[in-house]
């Protein structure tokens, strides 16, 4: 790790499977893992005040470094008190490099060995990040920990062009790693490499004998099957030490953070929670509860029987109302509903690695998300 | 009062004015006089949770009849438990009667003496509105305090369409009262009669003879200069039994509060905190601050020095950034600001009152609220 400001214990690895809990000591306190970090593109986790967030048990928020470096600025952030203070979020939070986005949301995105040139999709601004720039922005915004910046292709791509990608990722995470200066900020690295076994293996490889304090599995979640993502991880976590944090980026389903946790992942991020929220689907442990639909108008039950949060004091069919009145407390109190489901389901499955019994508790929670509940 | 449910205690009548403190109690708990509800259009204060809307102070909510009667329809919400289970706000609620929406709002509204006829403005379809039918509208919805119908209509009016609206308030006043069946509901009547002293005196007069627990003044708030609805306040208060609550509908901005307050208003209601509060309209003791302004930018400090609530645990900047971002948050923390705002200002009043110091009081708050504030 990165200095004494970052500790990572390995608790236990459950007996019929690899799924391990652990805790990760950053700055800003500890996270219990394995995690799922509600996503705050702006600074904000879409509709939640910070004890509302707080209330939800969300341990570390992501933020989005090409949202937060396009507007308002790094410099602005890092004047209102850095991503803490700006935000008001006490706990740790990771910011992602802006890779994904750039490939995804910005336009004209050219990349050379030195760096990569974009349009912000805000103002059609030019912008040139580097994976020193990368590093430099991060620190600016104050993260406990930032990602590499990684070259990210869509999916399916020309073999070559994956593996060109992959290597530029590793080259890159070397240049990052001779950037960072804060000894408070613990960098990631981001494996790449398609759906290609071989070369997410020789990427994971690679990039952990640069030594990383933690690394992440990215380039998933664009449109592959879930086969497809599990034998990614199937071939990559066992390259990857098993003394530093395993971070599967922008997954998933609440089906899919089982499955990866099987598989020895311990941190997650996902905007499915919120985005769902505010289109009125809530998830339960029964499958998705789509709110808008007749069946709800007068359905006195909450969500989800023994939920905690603000949303199941309320019953369906005052949701339903909330929605169909288009009323911003509809997509909030989803959004609270959702994150909490997260966020137990996380927990849950930390007690069931320590009790040992992670193997048969994934498959029967996989087993009840089958389809929409009633 | 109607019954043993309700009570209203006359505590402190200000020494140099009209101002008085009191508690009004109802069905579900008391309500600290002078007041301020918090306006749920459609069973919601627009984005705040319940703990959100406990935390601003507020004791009483109001909801508007018209738009719960369209959507999702009373008998809707009675079967989600009335108002009380519906919105989950356990406190005291208002409903006003639909008068002031079906002449705003609504299209083609069309008066008899019988009833009001007009079409929605959600989707078009006829409704019949009579005196009777909003009383029983009101109790399906289970309020504990109900208005009677009244006829409203703009100003300027003709005098001759004032008097005879105003007349025939009084006459539906008196079918409303008729109609009413439920013990734990209050009926409050409207005194109506344009901007005539006279006519406004008049209709007070009457209707304070039909003996209801307590009196609105409506018909205001409507494009009236503040002086010459001082000048109604005038005219109307002193006919108005002083062992009854008094309701100034639909006002205000805080220096009108504070002016009526003064006339021997005790509760008030009004958008103004929510709706200013999503357009980045924060109240403060100096005045407005107008948070897309870019002075605001890289400013550290809260909206205001020494509030509690959730939005001034953010700098300014942070505020701004939210509202050119779009997020949620946003209006979700401006709204919060401003009904904290709001109930902290009744709050003091109410202070004031009880240590014979209102005017005094009034005259500084009214002086510092002049401009914009910086």
């Amino acid at each position: 790790m990165t200095g004494a400001a970052f500790r990572f214990e390995l608790h236990h690895t459950d007996r019929a499977s690899r799924a391990r809990s652990s805790t990760f000591t950053t700055p800003h306190g500890p996270v219990e893992m394995p995690a799922f970090m509600p996503v705050g593109t702006q600074g904000t986790v879409k509709g939640l005040t910070l004890d509302a967030l707080r209330a939800t048990g969300c341990q570390m928020m992501l933020a989005n470094t090409y949202h937060l470096a396009l507007r308002p600025g790094a410099e602005v952030v890092a004047a209102l008190g850095d991503l803490h203070g700006f935000s008001g979020w006490s706990g740790p939070i990771l910011t992602d490099s802006g890779g994904f986005q750039i490939f995804s949301l910005a336009h004209n995105a050219q990349v050379t060995e030195e760096q990569v040139t974009f349009r912000s999709h805000i103002d059609g601004n030019l912008f040139e990040l580097s994976p020193e720039r990368a590093v430099a922005i991060q620190e600016a915004l104050g993260s406990d920990v930032a990602m590499v910046l990684d070259h990210v292709v869509p999916l399916p791509s020309d073999a070559g062009l994956v593996r060109e990608a992959t290597d530029r990722t590793v080259r890159w995470a070397r240049r990052a790693k001779e950037a960072a200066r804060r000894a408070d900020q613990a960098q990631f690295a981001i494996v790449q490499g398609g759906l290609d076994p071989a070369l997410r293996a020789e990427c994971a490889a690679q990039l952990a004998e640069l030594d990383f304090p933690g690394y992440a599995v990215g380039g998933l979640s664009v449109g592959e099957t879930p086969a497809e993502m599990y034998q990614v991880l199937e071939a990559t976590v066992p390259q990857l030490p098993a003394d530093r944090p395993r971070y599967l980026m922008g997954v998933g389903r609440p089906q899919d953070l089982l499955e990866a946790i099987s598989r020895g992942i311990d941190l997650f991020d996902c905007v499915l929670p919120t985005r769902n929220g505010r289109n009125a689907q809530a998830f339960t442990d029964h499958g998705t509860v789509r709110l808008r639909n007749l069946q709800f108008e007068r359905d006195l039950r909450p969500l989800e029987e023994g939920c905690p949060c603000a949303a199941c004091r309320h019953s369906r069919g005052y949701l339903r109302h909330l929605f169909l009145a288009g009323e911003m407390l509809g997509p909030i109190l989803v959004s609270i509903h959702n994150l909490t489901y997260y966020q137990r389901l996380l927990e849950q499955a930390r007690r069931a690695i320590a009790e040992d019994r992670y193997a048969a508790f994934a498959a029967e929670r996989i087993k009840r998300l089958g389809g929409d509940a009633c």
